[in-house]
């Protein structure tokens, strides 16, 4: 048993879609969550770059006092997962492994397509795990640049995004997976219009929801499940518009007790330094 | 990655459900199987020898450096979990708390039902996990001591079965729970007659089944899945007759590599001792 907050972050808002399934699933389990708004996206930033950010934000949240550390962005999972979790001793989930074991499940054909940021299909780690796990499947990967920021603008709903959404997959007709890997916690938000491109036959694994069920199996294995309590106020952070950040927050999550804050990392660095 | 096989133990035929979704979900891994046929049933045996024994098949299963264990025996799991998990320093996997968790998902009504051996009820286990993680679930145990003796003398087919199988769950006519958790790995052979008795509308959740989810994850979290491998011989013993338990896992398990062979666990420690 253990009352601590889990700790989550993302290079923006993406990470809400996990944390709206932890919500759900884990009821008793206190949120604190950063969202690194103001350098996002991190798809097209260099990978030391993103490891860079990826401390930063840890950091952050291990002075919340988290019980248990959730990188909500698989840009940052991609690159900075292995390190992280090879040097805090606390428990450290990404979001890379639970979608591809889901993506092998829900494909019959053995045909996974993974859309992603440029820096997590260039990474390959989609690519790599699924065909271990796997051989015999067929993998396509396809970079989606311009999805993450119509998610950020809060135009994820837009008759743009549509087009831009179907565009993108285009490649993916030829092709023909039958499972679907979001493989980016932004994209959620723009299910609706994938699965209308993609055709209502093919699967659609929300890799930030399949992280719940590691981070629940996690808690027992720990032994950190929070106890039943009444009311938790869950906290919000971003580098960026908090304004920005709550019209997506609010709209995503409902009606939640929570704290909104602007965060400075630089200055907070300074100031302990 | 890891080469090593996963070690499983259960009071005798039951934890064969288990593995089962094993090959299944894991075809990667080699299993190492110990059942205590000649010392079953558990269920109706006082915790401290269940603990006794779990511990004995424990030792054996270290002595073939498996990498993982998995208690594939749910009085045995209420009994002994904590204490071996605490000791050993590779992941130690209970059947109790995957089947809780995957109950609590499938039941709308919040009212689970639990069968088990009189050891698995008597210790309250599944209650006491339930109640913490969704207090608003209402919980009805029962002990069904006549249901492991059926499977273990190959009778789980039978027309006797299906009367007592029918017999037993009678209290749960009035209580109506939309869940049922087959709390003792053996049950799964009943399933067919047990869904009957129920009816179509009960979810039954198959602990072991269950449990797989779990070793995977964990697997995955430690590092320790293994490669894709052509063949693999897997390794089942017993304490009682190689030529029942063969039977039974043959046609459980259908037409896969392995070898069954009878080991006396006392002449065993005389002999290292």
């Amino acid at each position: 048993m253990n009352e601590q907050a889990i700790g989550f972050f993302d290079s923006g808002v993406g990470g809400l879609t996990v944390v709206r399934e932890v919500l759900r699933q884990l009821p008793n389990e206190k949120i604190v969550y950063i969202g690194d708004t103001a350098r996002a996206p991190y798809g097209p930033r260099p990978s030391e770059q993103v490891e860079k950010f990826s401390w930063e934000l840890t950091e952050f949240l291990l002075k919340k006092k988290v019980k248990m550390l959730v990188i909500a962005c698989n840009t940052a999972t991609a690159v900075a997962l292995d390190e992280i979790k090879k040097k805090l001793d606390i428990p450290v989930v990404g979001v890379i492994l639970p979608g591809s074991r889901a993506a092998i499940k829900a494909s019959k054909a053995n045909k996974i397509g993974v859309i992603g940021t440029v820096g997590t299909i260039r990474s390959a780690s989609y690519e790599r795990i699924l065909r271990e796990k796997s051989p015999k499947t067929e993998v396509y990967s396809l970079a989606c640049p311009k999805f993450v920021p119509l998610v950020e603008s809060n135009e994820f709903r837009s008759a743009i995004a549509k087009k831009v959404v179907a565009e993108s997959l285009l490649p993916f007709k030829l092709q023909k997976p039958d499972a679907l890997i979001l493989g980016c916690t932004h994209y959620p938000l723009l299910r609706p219009i994938i699965q209308q491109a993609m055709g209502s036959e093919v699967a659609l694994i929300d890799s930030g929801a399949e992280t719940v069920s590691d981070v629940s199996m996690l808690l027992d294995y720990f032994n950190l499940s929070a106890k039943y309590r009444n009311e938790i106020t869950h906290e919000f952070y971003t580098t960026g518009s908090a304004r920005m950040f709550e019209e997506i927050a609010d709209s995503w999550l409902g009606n939640i007790s929570r704290t909104i804050e602007h965060v400075n990392l630089e200055e907070m660095k300074n100031a302990t330094t």
